[in-house]
């Protein structure tokens, strides 16, 4: 167990991680902080200082071993086992998710599909692993978390019914909870939600272009 | 055009916004600060002061004009007029977004989809809206670009083709950068990227799981 460090140092380590995995798939053994850092877009000290904080990596004037730095973010961000993620709502989003392959490097595994709309609920579908995932009534949530006990719900449904969604997944005891829709949603204490609303993200994109372009 | 407020408030009015088009499409007519800010987890006072840095909206006693108020909302993001999206790199991502109902609220258009595979720049797909939209490769992007002054380019390729899939679009002159991959693109001066790396955002929750259980 690591200390709580930012969230901008973390989302760092992610970005190293994911450049690891990459290097390591194209068959490259070792990397420089240099190499790290270009991906990035931070200098090679700062590459250094991130991962001092959390032990010895590399060697002076050699680099990084690949692997052994790419497991070492793993532990690090509880990634070296794991991570079991439903998906709540099956629209094009959700489809999209299911399809997702860079979710996969970082061990997570989708276990079920859930959605309220019964005619959903009767199909079963492939991910991109090629193995075949359920899609079942919100309502079988409770028992499918405790066979299998989920780490992350994906909540992909209409904005609208995000709450509503996120209740059913706090009553059924799933801590983490990722927010797709453009609806704020709310939890109790020792939950924790982190949004991704690239709508809203192109929409500031637009507003900035406007003083880019005048200013 | 509106004074360059601060990306928090930007983002809020986005989130009233697309709350305000889903109220619009169920027949909604009057909504209270108080609607709005159970949506995006403020108070209504909050709204209200939002809203009126940027003019005088709805009545006091009787709420806000649905309509009204979503189009004032659109003309101070610069979402008033329909603006004009090139997909970079069509694997599942820039498939799914070509499928993305909530992108064409905002008056946004996909005009083309680009490709540095030869294999993949010859067939033409629907997008959402029912429109066919062409897959071309990389190249024809300045002439595109030039036909129909292209806003925002989005890059979906993989992550390792991101800087060199942005240096082409700035090579041709467009100006906001929607930057989906996990690597870091760099852009000159007058140039907009904003990111989002959903997958260092999941990999940050699971970080954050791990304190919020054991701490």
């Amino acid at each position: 167990m690591y200390a709580n460090f930012s969230e901008t140092i973390i989302n760092r380590l992610s970005i190293y991680m994911h450049y690891l995995i990459e290097q390591e798939e194209q068959g490259k053994q070792l990397v420089s902080s240099y190499d790290i850092a270009q991906v990035c877009g931070v200098t090679a000290g700062l590459v250094r200082k991130d991962l001092a904080r959390f032990g010895k990596f590399g060697v002076k004037g050699v680099g990084y071993d690949v692997a052994e730095l790419c497991e070492g973010i793993k532990r690090i961000l509880g990634l070296d086992h794991p991570l079991r993620v439903a998906i709540i709502g099956i629209g094009t989003l959700g489809s999209y998710l299911l399809s997702f392959q860079e979710f996969f490097n970082g061990n997570y595994e989708i276990v079920a599909v859930f959605d309220t709309n019964p005619e959903a609920a009767i199909t079963c579908i492939a991910s991109e692993t090629g193995k075949p995932v359920n899609i079942l009534h919100l309502n079988h949530l409770g028992e499918v978390h405790e066979a299998h006990q989920i780490d992350i719900a994906m909540i992909t449904t209409i904005p609208s019914e995000a709450q509503e969604a996120t209740d059913h997944v706090v009553q059924v005891g799933i801590r983490g909870i990722l927010n797709f829709t453009s609806s704020h949603v709310k939890v109790p204490m020792g939950f924790v939600v982190k949004n991704i609303h690239f709508v809203n993200v192109q929409d500031s994109l637009i507003y900035v272009l406007q003083f880019s372009q005048y200013g």
